[in-house]
């Protein structure tokens, strides 16, 4: 197993992404080659102990940085590092590769180099979120907007094929995001998603309203990637909030320093639970091999869990699991009168 | 001031309805119509304390149910608690309604009955979210699906008014919930609402993305209903899970007892501070007349504050503000244009 990582992807890139290459080859046995300016990961590399054959540098000269338009970064930067680190799962160098960099460009690049999977209309993100009952994946996450409702029906398809293969969940519960539980509430979309779901043989659960998501009720919850990326990104900018709130209200308090130990160590261990440095990173799911986008913020351990989720992805050969489930789980009729819709 | 009070309507009804039209009338004076059915409302009346010339009550015979289709309250409950507490405003026996019942057949009767304003295309939900530098509307938190670039603007305008009246803030900043900074992220619906939020002469900040919606950025967040029920919902449901998943994490501890009293004072403090009882209630706003959408969990001291809003409302002439902004600030043009798209 060998893992193409984007090194200068990421806010605090390359030193975390370093960093965490170096911990995850340790601790689970893979090969990483890192991606981007020899003359700086060479010297990130220098000092530190790590088994050298399991890392290797591949030189890359351009990075494309945060504000770049994905077009833009697309057609002019051919010898960026995510470019090139995917270029190598393309190749065969690498059987899987991990970006923490400018996501669109990252996804926009996965899609045009390694080509969806047969059958496969838009590939989408899976992003893992927590609940009081172990985490559920939220997909679309933010790879699309407005989607079609042949897209949804295909993302329920590759969340149920992804959920089985790595939390080990037979015949996972697929819920559709919605305003209402009936048949009758939502929007066009989710109206007639709510049909496909219905016909087809997934273990469809119906409509899931906003306030039950975190219950755990679900394993996959299904959107467009406008509603996705909103749901993610509120969900992390309210718990940041909410631990501020907390943490005031304690400090706040004339009996502030020992509530305040108190809650530090429960906000810690809550803020572990919930961390996204847990899952270190979402799947592009729907793509022809491994390409697993991490947060912009990623920490070493985010790097570290997002090259060990590819590695596994990879391993259980969750793209072939999602390419048959597209192909025999959707008639054919469907696909070929849906792609144009 | 006279505010007619679905009485029946809410997960508690009638019992902490009444209480909190006594604690209303009680601490503002103005006084209530309680609607809804005259035996229950007698008895539940008959033992308490207040002054007798503020309360009245208007019998009703039916109740609109909370699993209950929207159209069929609407054609066949003619006598529902909500129905005949919106026709005492459209009378003028009352000058505000309240209902905490259920929220679409709320909304539908009371545009059905009372109109919308000139010039509007659909009304919208105003709901009121907290942040670390105090509340900021979210606009439309669910009355619309499916919503037009021309709604959204309509939308900005309304939240616009409500804002200056009820939050005292002078030129509101107003954001658009979306997936990116720029103007060129989005979906068609926002990229499209950019342009004329752009061209209007509001105070628009640009697009707002999820993790910083709760910053206070922005006095009005403007989107479509679906997003915004999805918004609102999701932002209840993961307060409720951490504030559980804290409780755990105290009570797990063998130091647990005494972090725990901590904590739960921190949080209690926490929740009132982020307690949709504190607002009372969300303004439909764009109909001719005053009408608060209170919470289906609603206690008494919601349906307290609910009916603070509705006079504030009322007595602030807010829809009359409402109607001018949308009159003096959407050219005719546009209106004509984008009523039929």
């Amino acid at each position: 197993m060998r893992i193409a990582l984007d090194a200068m992807g990421g806010d605090y890139a390359p030193a975390v992404n370093v960093e965490g290459a170096i911990e995850a080859v340790i601790e689970h046995g893979f090969e990483v080659i890192l991606v981007g300016n020899q003359e700086i990961l060479k010297g990130e590399l220098e000092a530190k102990n790590y088994p050298r054959p399991l890392i290797s540098i591949r030189h890359s000269s351009e990075v494309a940085g945060m504000d770049e338009s994905t077009i833009t970064a697309l057609r002019k930067k051919k010898d960026s590092s995510i470019r090139v680190a995917v270029n190598l799962v393309k190749s065969g160098e690498a059987d899987a590769v991990v970006s923490a960099g400018h996501s669109g460009v990252a996804m926009a690049t996965a899609l045009f180099v390694l080509g969806a999977l047969p059958g496969v209309a838009r590939p989408a993100i899976a992003a893992t979120m927590p609940t009081l009952k172990g985490p559920f994946i939220l997909i679309d996450a933010g790879a699309n907007v407005d989607s079609k409702p042949l897209h949804l029906l295909q993302f329920a398809l590759m969340g149920d094929a992804y959920v089985k293969a790595i939390f080990q969940r037979e015949d996972p519960r697929v819920g559709l995001l919605g305003i209402g539980e009936e048949d009758i509430k939502g929007n066009e979309l989710t109206k007639e998603t709510f049909k496909l779901l219905k016909e087809s043989d997934i273990n469809f659960i119906g409509n899931i309203e906003g306030k039950d998501v975190f219950t755990g009720i679900a394993d996959v919850v299904v959107c467009d990637g406008f509603i996705g990326n909103i749901t993610l990104k509120i969900s992390e900018g309210l718990a940041d909030v909410i631990t501020k709130m907390l943490k005031r209200e304690i400090a706040d308090k004339t009996t502030g320093r020992l509530g305040y130990l108190f809650l530090k160590s429960a906000l810690r261990n809550f803020r572990k639970k919930t961390d996204y440095a847990e899952y270190g990173g979402a799947p592009l799911l729907g793509i022809n091999g491994t390409c697993i986008i991490g947060h912009g913020r990623s920490t070493a351990k985010a790097i570290k869990n997002a090259l060990r989720l590819a590695s596994e992805f990879s391993s259980k050969r969750v793209a072939e699991m999602i390419a048959g489930e597209i192909n025999e789980r959707i008639p054919q009729s469907m696909t070929r009168k849906g792609k144009g819709a």
